[in-house]
C-alpha cells in the first residue's frame, strides 16, 4: 500500500504532517508513506521523530500552494506544489492513495483538472463522516461541488450508500436528502428534481425522502445527499456549535464543581476529544480513480497517522470497485448519461 | 399594542398557545392579545389558566393548518384557518403583530399571498436570533425564501442590520455573507452576485465579506446573510448539534460525578435553558407591512409569552419604520428597480 501525503499542507505544516506518517507506518506494515514536499525540510523532521523506516520516502518538489490561495490560480502559477505532485504520482500509478491537510479547494480542484474519475461518475463528492445518536452517519457533498445538478447529488447517494455498508459495515443503509422540510414538494428546484431521481430508483427502498437539518444527528439517515455549498456549511456550523458548547460548558458547567472537577474535566475532555472535528481521519473525495482524502487544515500528527489508516482501509475493503458496480446497477429511470 | 395570535398554532395548542397570552398581558399592561381560533376550545384553557382579563379577546374561526400540510394548499382548502385570520387582522389593520408557532411555511405563505410588503421590500425574509461567543448574531433569511436573488439577499443584509441597530443595540452591526471559504471568488453564482452587491453599496464599510460555517458562533458578523435554504438548514443543524452535544454531556459528564452532581446538573441546565431553540421567543418575518413573529413549533407558554414580548418591542422601536428609510437609502449601484 502506497500513499502519497502532501508533507507541505496544513496550518502547521510540516512537522506535525512527518510526524503521523512516521505513526502510521509504526501501526501498520503495510503502509509506505511517499512524503510529497521540500526534501530538507522533511529530513529535518524526519530526524526530528527520530524513527527512520524504509517504508518512508521522500518525493521533493519546491512550491507550496497555502492556504489563503484561490485553488486555480494557484495550481497554474506554482506547477512544482505539493498537491499536483501528489495528484501526479496518483495519475501515474505510483501511488494507491494520496492524503492532504492543505487547500481543500486546490486539492479538489487538482482532482478535476485531472478528470481521472471513476467509470460513469460525474462529479466527485466530498463525503464526511459525522457523529449521531445513532452513531456514525455519512454528509455528501461537502465542499467539492457547490453547483451541482440533480444527478450529481444522485450519484452522491450511490456513493455515500456504499461507503456506509463497506467502511461503516451497515447493511441497507439509509439514504435522506437534506431539505428544509419532510414533505416530498418542500426545497429548491434541486432539491425537487434529487427527490424525484431517488423515487425513481433501485435505491428507492433505501430512501426515506427530505430530512430537515436536526435530523442529522438525531440519526435519521446513515447518508445525508446534499450539495457541496449547503454541505460545507453544515459541516462548518456544526465545528462551530460544538467548539461554543464546549466553552460554555467547560466554564459554566465545570465551573460549578469543586473536589470533583478534576473528574468533571476528564470526562468532558474525553468527549471533546471524541468528536473533535479536527481530529477525524479525514474526508474521502468520492468519484476519484484512486483513493483521495481531505483532511482539516489544523490536523496534527494523530489525524494524519488516522487518515493514512483510513485511506490503507479503502483500498483494502476496494471501496472503488464497488463504487463502478453500484453505479452501473442504479442508474434512475430517464436520466440522459451525457448530463 | 394590538397582538393576534394564532391559539391552534404548535405542537401542543392551544393549551400552551393561551397560557402564554395569559403571562403575557400580565407582564406588560400595554399589551392586549387577540386569540385566533376555536373559541370554544380557548375559552376552557382560558377558564383553565385562571386569569380572565379585559386584553384578552377571541376571534373564532374553524380550521387549522396542521404541521404536516402543504402551505398553498392548506391555505387554499381552508380559507377559514387561524393562520389566514391573523393575517386577515393585520392587512385590515385590526392588529399591529401576530404571532404564530404554527406550520411556518403556511405563515410565510399567508403572507405572500397578501403581498403587504414594506416599501421597496421584494421578499419578506425570517431572522432568527443566534448565540455566539460574542453575544447575539442575526441569521437572516431562515426558510421564507428557498430560491432567492442577489438582491433579496443584499435587501436581507439591509433588514438584518436595522434588527440589530435597534433590537440588539449594537452600533454599526457588520454584515457577512455566508460562504464556503473567505476569498472573494468563492461560492455559487448566487453568493458570488451578492457579494458584489454588498461592496458597491453604502453599507460597503460594514460588510465583512464571507465567513464560513464554524464563524458564525466565533461572532464573526453582527448580521449573516443567507438563502433561506441554507439558512434553515443552519439553524436546525445548531438545533441537532446541540440537543446532540447536551445528551452527551448530561450522560457522560454528569455520569462522572458524585456528590457534585447535583450542583454540575443545575449548571447544565440552565445551559441549556439558555440556549434551548425551542424557548426563544420567535423570529421575525422581516419586510412585511406589520410585525409577524414566527414561533417554534414546540413553543410552550414562556416561548409564546417571549414572543408576545418581543413584538410589542419591535413596535415600540419603530423597526419597520427605520427599514423602509434604510432601504431607500441603501440600494446598490446597477440594481434595476424592478427585480
Amino acid at each position: 500500500m502506497q500513499i502519497a501525503l502532501d508533507a507541505m499542507g496544513g496550518d502547521h505544516a510540516p512537522g506535525p504532517i512527518v510526524a503521523g506518517a512516521v505513526q502510521a507506518v509504526q501501526a501498520d506494515p503495510e503502509i509506505r508513506v511517499v512524503l510529497v514536499g521540500d526534501r530538507a525540510q522533511i529530513e529535518t523532521c524526519l530526524a526530528a521523530a527520530g524513527a527512520p523506516s524504509d517504508r518512508l520516502d521522500v518525493f521533493h518538489c519546491t512550491q507550496v500552494v497555502t492556504m489563503e490561495e484561490t485553488p486555480v490560480e494557484a495550481l497554474r502559477k506554482k506547477p512544482d506544489n505539493s498537491i499536483s505532485r501528489c495528484w501526479q504520482l496518483l495519475a501515474e500509478r505510483k501511488v494507491d492513495a494520496i492524503v492532504s491537510a492543505g487547500n481543500t479547494g486546490a486539492m479538489v480542484a487538482g482532482g478535476l483538472r485531472l478528470r481521472r474519475f471513476l467509470k460513469n461518475v460525474r462529479r466527485p463528492g466530498i463525503a464526511a463522516v459525522m457523529p449521531t445518536l445513532r452513531g456514525p452517519c455519512v454528509l455528501i457533498d461537502v465542499g467539492a461541488n457547490v453547483s451541482p445538478k440533480a444527478q450529481h447529488l444522485f450519484q452522491y447517494g450511490v456513493m455515500g450508500e456504499i461507503f456506509v455498508k463497506h467502511v461503516l459495515k451497515r447493511e441497507k443503509p439509509t439514504i435522506g436528502l437534506m431539505n428544509v422540510g419532510s414533505e416530498e414538494a418542500k426545497g429548491n428546484d434541486l432539491a425537487k428534481e434529487t427527490h424525484a431521481l431517488f423515487n425513481s430508483s433501485t435505491l428507492r427502498e433505501q430512501f426515506v425522502g427530505n430530512i430537515e437539518g436536526r435530523d442529522i444527528h438525531r440519526g435519521a439517515a446513515d447518508v445525508v445527499v446534499t450539495d457541496g455549498f449547503v454541505g460545507n456549511v453544515v459541516l462548518k456550523v456544526c465545528e462551530g456549535v460544538f467548539e461554543f458548547l464546549m466553552k460554555m460548558t467547560f466554564k459554566e458547567v465545570l465551573g460549578a464543581l469543586n473536589t470533583e472537577r478534576g473528574q468533571g474535566q476528564q470526562a468532558l475532555q474525553n468527549l471533546v476529544d471524541r468528536y473533535d472535528y479536527s481530529e477525524h481521519g479525514g474526508a474521502p473525495l468520492l468519484g476519484i480513480d484512486g483513493i483521495c482524502i481531505i483532511c482539516h487544515g489544523s490536523s496534527g500528527a494523530k489525524a494524519i497517522k488516522n487518515a493514512l489508516a483510513v485511506a490503507a482501509n479503502y483500498a483494502r475493503v476496494k471501496l472503488n470497485e464497488r463504487i463502478v458496480q453500484e453505479l452501473e446497477a442504479t442508474t434512475p429511470v430517464g436520466v440522459e448519461e451525457d448530463s
